[in-house]
């Protein structure tokens, strides 16, 4: 994999807090990403699997929390997470129609790893989440089959690609080509580094909305176009930091202001969803004690997430758009990258 | 199809209103049940699909809400029922492990209805719900295909079985053989006859928990589980009086009230779940003018739909308990019916 | 204080499990309870209040969460409770027009207590709970002053009165007369024996809907009335065992199963709220470190909590009806007690 | 009253949208502003008074939506909104620790049009917001009356004070003195006109974040605080279009957009809450038909909403910085005003 094109080599960069080393959420130690992509005829679509954590994830949930931010969106899993504060699977991304066919292999998936699922012990809760990529890709083909869900969850790994890759291969945002793109920032905590990470499926925002974290506005080079903001965005949040599900979901929330700052108004028709997990707080399947002990964040220093919750979500929609090659997909319909709309000098 | 057996065959009716002609979610006007049993093998597991009208659903929308009343469930579509306050597809009922399958079935329906899905309109909400019924059923086997919910929603009629059938093939509810079950109450409103009805997937309680409206405490014929409360109960609820999603959410809250007059508590491992629609408020998907007209309920009259949602929450289940025959599944585990545990006249 | 009458001393118990030593909310170490009365002329009203523990709560804030099970009322200070998980004030009870006095008590109490609080330091969120008394109360001459307030706070303590008592002193249960009620439950968790406790403040039901544990139905002494469930009922709930605010939160939901059983649906005009926080998770308001530890259950183990909470509210309903006397209040009106209409052999 | 000063004054103007001929809350038809300003000795504080139009609040209720961006606060009242959609009192902004003051005042308001409150009919849903304006203001004082609640009533009118008035006298934002703005956008449907308005009670942002609608950063005259974020804002939202409580509640999320566009990031110690009517859908309290007709907004237009509904918080925000007088208050704090901080040439 050659090394992708990212945000700040455009000089785009979001906030004064540092990065992680990849400024990635794989700087949160433990965290893998893969992708398959499907480009075949008029389709242009994929899946994006997020493993938080290299173990057994229905055995070892890590604590979690979602937040919809506006809930055009069509995600499965959320009623347990809401209730239970964990997940139990991977998170796949995908596109909207093929959410079914991802859940269910996440599910078999599951059941390799636990043969007691459904016999000795629960059932599985998949978590999916989706954006509608039906402008550049024939989506009622419903081309995304469980073994390209497979696939993305095998290829799962520390460094991954951004851009038009998985479950991004077919994305817009803002009239530009958009996809999968991601951001980490360094947040020190009685003396010990600890990473607050985010990876998005981009695919959202009007053409001539979009504004660079300097306040310029980049009109696409299409047409800026009549229709509703529509598409989505999903953004999955980890961090090493210790926190119980209600700093997580507060933490989460301020998505939001990453959107805000980038020109969105969370439109009718945008499913614009966040899932955040800490890998700090797991809960045990089998847990045998009554009662167990956790880490919290001291609720007075949440604003130190905060912040940079709002950067990373800003810069990794940009990253998403700077490492975006231009894309023509189904019938001819085409989207350009922000890359060749900026002003720019790159700087590697 | 002979005529089922039903709880009040037994005696067993819930409050003092009156039930409508069938005594059945489909007494409210346009709704339609069907199902697809699963039974061979180890396999006891199937499918149920509730239409909300005879027409085209994703054109012509019904007004709807969720109610989690314990979110141990695996549900898909709720967050964007929340966010609209609609629905646009049929409701599928299935085991836990197969809704993946299920929500795929319900797009390439909507679909077929609809050849603009995803191009030339939105895409498509499916709305699947589930109970685990694992004790009865191979679960891990997936049995459920596509063509299985199909045939689900293209057997819908107003006359439908009840007992262990479609999706309640396989469910277990207070020691005793679950399944499907039904009722509804006739509501007088300025001089009109409406109806409130609900379906059932009932797979809930513990052995031994169970208390009929008379007040007595049944006994399974199985020795008491030391199990906790698992299993899950659906609760599908139409009416055809005019309430806007606020309304109706608060409607369908109270099919709490019958689940705790049955004798339970909504046991941790239980997705009580609670899904209502009315077929007096649409949606149209094409609508062209901006403002539009909507009737709903005066608010100081909602008690008259609260106490029947209670009573007819408690009788369906009463209902799937009684109509279920004694079922023998997987790995030979059995489950009486209640049919045989009490002392019964039958009054036809 | 003479030794009050209380439900089991006429048979009224509700479930299997073993009350603490006082059958009380108090039976959670270090809660307190005191009440003021006021009857005078049409005056029948009060204020009742919880200390969750004797030390200064705006520094030592108990992890808590509320449930709203109908939100017919007008209580102060959810949203902060909501948003934090924590109280940091007692819990006063009041009718439904004092809260805003009672609010104002509680702030004066909180600032002599932190004379930082809005200079140096946050301001604070006074939590008032209540329900509507004007049956029997002159609620429009807003009796309850802030000295008042004050004086249930001062009176706290681990034995207290029960029945027609401070903000109970002019409640209706099921055409009976209502008011304050409490019971408890011990649980033993790892070899350690813990407890869980309720006090109601009972104001809910229609005449002729109460129903008892053994299943009889009591009617009132008074005619049944036409007029629709009215009232309200706040459960506040407290416990030693180390919960999270979300296993709080679930926990108090299963309060209303309680009412369910005593023959209420949740009745539109109702304002049924639960309230409960845990004595061994507690926020420190000055904390200096930025990573706490916090014990939490086992979810796996949480049924242990459901079915008591159940049975605590209903048994704390039946202990504020069989505690309560006759009383006649403005206009004449007048509340039978339940006492006076049951079949009775007291036990002591 | 002179004119005030406004933030189009100073070029100051939010998105493309038309404003209404006030630019302000009161555009909406009926709605009236009324302010208590109490300026004493270390007291910086007051009352804001919000009428949703000019008849009987209590028997001609507006339906009305809560939505909590961050609930570090202690408002009064959301409970029943939350349940019921609809608001029956006027709105009361006030400090931090007067909302009690506030509630029993708008009890004793509501008494006094409605003399069968709390006793033939239901009890009154105060609804009072707040922000804490201690750092300008003795807030330990409590120096807000019953009867200052009264005089704001009074004194309400369709053209009101914006800057260091009533509530707003003594807060802050971004470093510099906040207090009460207004805004407003005029929306075409079906050829009608309709508006959308906000008021804010602006008390948040941390110095040195402000960020003006063409992307220059206005640093404090003061240093830069080391301070977390806190504070808070009120965003009162009101329209004209016919809207029901989901899609209400739909709009005002919204209003987090426009704060995040302002530079906030909703910090923890921000109680930012948005209250939302419509005076195009009221519920009569003493409605004699079971069932009632009501209009909605197409959803499919609800982005005419979304975008004007940013617009005009952002605005609104710098109407109140442009608007108030540099201040100083209690200890000598001082906080100056955004107009001697930018570069000027004001317009009128």
């Amino acid at each position: 994999m050659s090394k992708p094109v990212r945000a700040r080599d455009f000089g785009l960069s979001c906030g004064n807090l540092q990065p992680g080393s990849r400024n990635s959420i794989c700087d949160v130690p433990g965290v893998q990403v893969g992708h398959k992509t499907l480009v075949t005829g008029d389709i242009r679509t994929g899946v994006t699997a997020i493993l938080p954590h290299p173990g057994n994830l229905y055995r070892d949930k890590p604590v979690a929390a979602v937040h919809v931010i506006n809930g055009f969106g069509k995600s499965i899993g959320f009623v347990q997470v809401e209730e239970l504060g964990v997940i139990e699977t991977p998170i796949l991304l995908t596109n909207t129609l093929s959410v079914g066919t991802c859940a269910t292999a996440l599910v078999r998936h599951a059941i390799t790893g636990n043969p007691d699922i459904g016999r000795e012990t629960a059932t599985v809760n998949p978590v999916v989440l989706e954006c509608n990529d039906g402008w550049l890709n024939d989506i009622q083909a419903l081309a995304v089959s469980e073994d390209d869900a497979r696939e993305a969850l095998k290829s799962a790994a520390p460094d991954f690609a951004v851009g038009a890759v998985g479950a991004g291969c077919g994305m817009s945002t803002f009239g530009f080509k958009g996809g999968i793109g991601t951001s980490s920032r360094r947040i020190m905590l009685d003396g010990t580094e600890f990473h607050l990470g985010a990876l998005v499926l981009s695919n959202f925002g009007r053409s001539g909305d979009l504004r660079l974290p300097d306040g310029r506005v980049v009109e696409s080079l299409t047409p800026i176009s009549t229709h509703p903001e529509k598409g989505s965005i999903i953004i999955v949040v980890a961090t090493d930091i210790p926190l119980n599900d209600r700093q997580l979901k507060r933490v989460i929330r301020r998505s939001g202001v990453g959107l805000a700052r980038l020109g969105a108004f969370w439109g009718h028709g945008s499913g614009d969803i966040a899932l955040g997990f800490t890998t700090a707080n797991r809960v045990r399947h089998d847990e045998g004690a009554s009662l167990i002990s956790q880490r919290a964040l001291n609720e007075n220093r949440i604003d130190a997430l905060f912040e940079p919750m709002a950067d990373i979500t800003q810069e990794a929609v940009l990253d998403a758009l700077i490492a975006a090659d231009p894309t023509t997909g189904r019938d001819g319909h085409f989207r350009p990258s922000l890359r060749d709309a900026i002003d720019r000098s790159p700087l590697s």
